[in-house]
């Protein structure tokens, strides 16, 4: 059953007011090592343009370009219609400290999506149940505990050697279950461990410089839905001079694609 | 052996003068159906940043917001380096024409790319030599007469039923050689053809809203690589509700992954 009390990824995510700006704040449950989680940092935004009062449509695609981290406290956020068609919108959203440099340079694209020839061409990677798989074990950054990560497969290992292994396939929900939202998609695309961690079987310092997200379901998509989870895939085709990409699918457990996902991220190694 | 003269990509991509305004303007020979090129108008943006005198570094990533559609003649490019670090840059770039509403938002960011741990997970895709494909034949809108296209597999079909087909592989060049750098593979990026045009066996109503590349080779490299072609994939794996996706990659003859692109699209099917 849902829980009926405010959900700590609707507070970690809350937004205040505004025409053009508006204002947000860093969570604590939702600390990564640096700064707050990127995917919090981006589902904020969304909610941002998701609650302005000029938005019509579903997001349906969203990149989020990290600038700089994030310290704990308040942020605001310039939120700009940039151009407004018949059926889309383009929003550019730039979040700043203090009066300060911009630390996160956002855009979006929201569509009215109508009815039309409807195909799925990926595969559902399939898996065992949720239920069948075990929880992974909680670690150091406050964020991950607001998740309940259940791998199936790629499950990041530590020391040893033998090939270089950078697919995950795994059930992802918030640890205390919230009905899957654009806001849900958009944190949870940022949620997969980087690759690099898996490749090198350690961790190493990290940052996403830039995530990208398309949403494949729109809001009555996903109310049908009513999913609490979502069974994720994560690969990396390339490290090199301190960047490496990710590229992810998110499904709806009875199969259905519900967004598709990329970054680019530096590391050190 | 490289032409020695301007060379029609070039000229296309031209940017003039400024610090933080720059013009360019739209080319005849990279004309689309009704309006330029997105990976002509693409290069441009990525143009005016590569020459723009704070630039420091290669592009790592860029995505491009296709807001309206641009008239044939003059535009103006609002260049802003919104955060600057240590090794990397992010920049935020408005075309418009004529003092108008945003047609293109685009997004960037650059950095000096260091040695490191260098691997390549995903697995060149081969292809017979570009010697034992046929060009594609040239087919109405003026850019695609700029490239020379040559399928391996997944050339597009006209009409008939059977399985929804998807994936390509094919060879693509400036049809006038030109060495492969970070402004063809960001044209090139965007020189797929329509996924649901494949799917559809038909030419439908269509438009690419959002556009995002990495890139995993930096000047030195493709310098190293001195190629006039790539080998290009992609593939779809939704279509819902008038959108669909695509995902691609560009390879390098020798096998190294030069750039991935991903991008999501209008269409009316």
């Amino acid at each position: 059953m849902l829980t009926k009390t405010p959900h700590l990824f609707d507070d970690a995510t809350k937004v205040t007011a505004g025409d053009s700006r508006w204002q947000g704040q860093t969570s604590e449950d939702y600390w990564a090592f640096v700064g707050p989680f990127g995917g919090c940092t981006a589902a904020t935004i969304l909610r941002a343009l998701m609650e302005h009062p000029q938005a019509a449509g579903d997001p349906v695609a969203m990149t989020v370009n990290y600038c700089a981290p994030i310290a704990q406290g308040t942020f605001d956020l310039d939120v700009r219609l940039v151009k407004a068609n018949r059926s889309s919108q383009h929003w550019s959203v730039e979040l700043s400290q203090g009066g300060g440099e911009v630390s996160t340079l956002a855009t979006a694209a929201f569509a009215e999506r109508r009815p039309s020839w409807s195909h799925q061409q990926a595969e559902y990677p399939g898996a065992k149940a949720y239920e069948e798989a075990l929880p992974y074990p909680t670690v150091a950054a406050p964020w991950v505990k607001q998740y309940d990560f259940r791998f199936v497969e790629g499950e990041p290992k530590r020391g040893g050697t033998g090939a270089v292994e950078t697919y995950s396939k795994l059930w992802i929900g918030d640890r205390v279950p919230r009905r899957i939202d654009a806001l849900s998609l958009m944190a949870i695309s940022d949620s997969f461990f980087a690759r690099i961690f898996h490749a090198r079987r350690e961790l190493v310092p990290f940052g996403t410089v830039s995530l990208t997200t398309y949403f494949h379901a729109d809001a009555a998509d996903l109310e049908t839905e009513d999913i609490t989870r979502v069974l994720g895939i994560a690969d990396a085709k390339i490290f090199h001079k301190s960047y490496g990409d990710m590229h992810g699918e998110l499904w709806s457990p009875g199969g259905r694609l519900l967004a598709t996902t990329t970054q680019i991220a530096y590391f050190k190694a």
